[in-house]
């Protein structure tokens, strides 16, 4: 076994430069992160793909937890009644729902002795399996409070969620996804308005310090809102092709699913009013963002915080007689790594024992993103010390250390790559957020100049803006773009020319291509 | 506000022994724990039901993944052709299969100005709602398989499953549940086995230790096995009616699933081979069974290793000039005993500061099954002691104790009565299983003397046994009662004569009632 990385013919093809759609797929194959299922736009997330949103939820359940919300469960199935009575919101769900309509089978016998099922026992009314849940939890909701006393009732649900897509992108945009949903009711516009900013901003913090990823926080334009909200804040990423992500949102659904669930209380004064509620959600598209920020072109980086495993430890055993001295030294190492913590949390390490040539063992785990490995043969035994491979290094580059000391600095070691993954994002972004003051600049920032060989073109482009949903929708026929949001902050709010209309603006915009 | 407990005339009505059945209905509200909702048959489970079902979750999956087992998540939907493949299995679960037919709903505006949605987009397939994820993660097996070196795989799923239920029950038989779905493929059928065995080993500590519950392990009838296992091992509780639930339960499921799926693999001699597989599972259907072993005529009873809260500070706050610095104390002594641990983890503390009515505030913990409840007031204060109540012990007994002393003993208290309620959970099981030898005597046992004051009756019989599944069928019809399982041990496996044919046997089973 060669202690030397194998040459990295399994590198992913194509590259980012070269075909950034495919080079997603091919990394999420390499790490062996998830797959397509024979259920169109289903998609089967494997262990290491399965392991970062145990990570997500694990620390975003925390964080939900602080700020003070309850774990709940509600149906799978929505009754077609409840989704009729908000219309706004069942006409922007119709056309992608799941209709269950039978509830049992018969089996047929075939001449052939096979048998075939066939669906029975139709439904008096039809169910949707949930697109989303404000309809089932609002209804729960309108039981539970009487008064205001039961106000804010502060709810999320872990959940698995189905919208019919018809251009499926695994993790992006799956026809089943996992999810977790907010729903709160408040007594009041200002409460409901502030639970709305709060969660938005656990998701800013959330992407930025633990997924490395710097999100523009904004307001989504009337035209790109969550059916039947008020308003839809959002964060906003740009991965690696320059193309933005809406990676979570909080919507403030003033009373709008109040007035269709009556969910109603006798407030201080004694009189019936309407609860304000919110709701807010973050999927395991937060896996497909991480990807397409993160990794390159050797395969998955993962931010150490979020990462399966952290550390591997990948033991050289050439020589049968020092063999068991070598994995010892390796399970010891392991025991004394999984007693430290790092965000909170304590390491997660794994020993790879596997009988493989060290280059193809070693390239696996490059493929897989895990931050730091390490490697244990008989000579680094004998000088007590370990070979230790960055992630976000070159291949090549490798710290022979005294293994004590590495120990007692590897802690410093992940918060010194989570950082630089969350810089080097930042650098990327800013680098690619482009003032852009008229049509001209705007068309040839979106119109790649050579398809087969792409340069540099489009980003986030910064504008000032004021005009129409028409004007949008032109824009998005004509350049494939969207207002991503509008920036919360007070450099946006700064007055201007529109570059599209010429009309007096009072807010900058992000136009992106999104996925 | 008064110290003393509220007088319990909310205490459960019906008592147990007056309607057991309703009884748990009624414990369950007065906990709110869980509702059921407008979908016919599904639950919706509140913060306090869903925090015990975090504990279990937790608690599980850390002794899943110290047997090795990865987490990965598999559709929802499962192709009708998928289940077609295993005969027997198919017809277990067609008569309660959820069927999605169609991917949209059109919207229909009506003449009163409504809107009514109507399916459409009929799926050339359809799909059913997974009932059980055999066959799905079966297909994925054969991809992911492909020589001996890929074996064992070993494969756990947090999921929601559906079963058309006739008879719901909230939490013991829903239409939809929560549960977790072992899923492992193996070399040979030896490991398959001890796999199936090593599981419910698992799972019978975990019901040990963590839910206090006394269970019996052993192995189904032929009658009562899994569609498509070759054996369904099971954990079997007893409850405070006398009768069973099945717990949990393990199965070995030979080659037929890898026959139907083609789990193949290359094996050491380079033939190849077909896996052999197992499934195993539990369900939210623990928390019923939790319910029905140790809560009482005054509520919930809950051990406190899977208590959503293990304690709860009550601050008495009579006078206003005393006020803070009681709900200071509360609160300094929440974070002194979250700082301890208890099984693992930390003490799970809440003080409730709400302004009510003293009795009332004690009285709904009492309901909600907290274990221990502390009380601290502007005496206590200046005394530098405590109230404690335990849930296991009578309403009215309360021990003042010095905090500091407290402090260091409340994780012995809290083991003395997790020991405890298994201790008398055990004792009531043991009581309540009887050796029975002739017809009669077992007839007698299942026939309630008068079915208005329902005496000592029923419970698990332990009878030789030698009959054939039709006898298993007539006693079903005559007493309502089935084999629960042939349980392991030698102490079980002994000659004797069949209670019901006269014919000689070799084991001795358990017949109960069952829910």
């Amino acid at each position: 076994m060669s202690n030397a990385p194998a040459k990295p013919q399994t590198a992913i093809t194509p590259t980012r430069q070269d075909e950034f759609p495919e080079w997603y797929q091919q990394v999420i194959k390499a790490a062996d992160m998830a797959e397509n299922s024979e259920v169109r736009g289903c998609m089967v997330i494997k262990p290491w793909g399965y392991g970062i949103w145990e990570c997500m939820q694990r620390q975003l359940d925390k964080m939900f937890k602080d700020t003070g919300h309850s774990n709940a469960y509600f149906p799978l199935l929505i009754p077609l009644s409840y989704l009729e009575k908000e219309a706004e919101h069942a006409e922007g769900f119709a056309t992608e729902c799941a209709v269950v309509t039978h509830h049992r089978l018969e089996v047929q016998k075939q001449p052939d002795g096979t048998s075939k099922m066939v669906p029975t026992g139709k439904l008096t009314e039809p169910f949707v399996i949930r697109p989303t849940s404000e309809t089932i939890i609002g209804a729960a909701f309108a039981r539970w409070i009487e008064s205001y006393r039961d106000l804010p009732l502060l709810i999320n649900q872990w959940a698995n969620v189905m919208r019919w897509e018809m251009r499926p992108r695994i993790f992006l945009r799956t026809a089943e996804f996992l999810w977790q949903e907010g729903h709160t009711a408040h007594e009041t516009r200002e409460e409901a308005l502030a639970e709305t900013g709060q969660m938005l901003r656990v998701y800013e913090t959330f992407a930025r310090e633990h997924l490395a990823i710097p999100v523009i926080t904004g307001e989504k334009s009337a035209r790109e809102r969550f059916p039947g909200a008020e308003s839809t804040l959002c964060i906003e990423a740009m991965v690696q092709d320059r193309k933005a992500i809406q990676a979570g949102t909080s919507d403030f659904l003033g009373q709008n699913f109040a007035k269709a669930a009556r969910i109603e209380f006798t407030g201080r004064a004694g009189v019936r009013e309407l609860a304000w509620t919110t709701s807010w959600g973050v999927s395991t598209r937060l896996i497909g963002t991480l990807i397409m920020a993160h990794s390159d072109d050797d395969g998955l980086v993962l931010p150490p915080r979020v990462a399966t495993q952290q550390i591997v430890i990948l033991p050289v055993t050439p020589k049968e007689d020092s063999r068991q001295a070598v994995l010892d030294a390796c399970d010891a190492l392991a025991r004394e790594l999984r007693a430290l913590t790092f965000g909170g949390e304590a390491l997660r390490v794994q020993v790879d024992r596997r009988d493989l040539p060290g280059g193809t063992r070693n390239w696996e785990w490059v493929k897989k993103g895990v931050p730091l490995r390490i490697e244990i043969g008989p000579r680094d035994l004998e000088k007590g010390s370990i070979a230790c491979s960055r992630r976000d290094k070159g291949l090549k580059e490798k710290d022979f250390i005294p293994s004590a000391e590495f120990v007692g600095k590897v802690v410093g070691l992940l918060e010194e790559i989570q950082a630089g993954l969350l810089e080097r994002a930042t650098v990327f972004r800013d680098a690619n957020m482009i003032r852009i003051t008229d049509k001209a600049a705007f068309e040839a920032f979106f119109t790649p100049k050579n398809p087969n060989q792409p340069e540099i073109h489009g980003g986030f482009a910064v504008v000032d803006w004021a005009g129409s949903a028409e004007d949008e929708d032109a824009l998005q026929k004509q350049l494939g773009v969207t207002i991503r949001c509008l920036p919360f902050g007070e450099e946006w709010k700064v007055p201007g020319t529109c570059f599209h209309t010429g009309q007096p603006s009072t807010q900058r915009v992000i136009f992106a291509k999104a996925y």
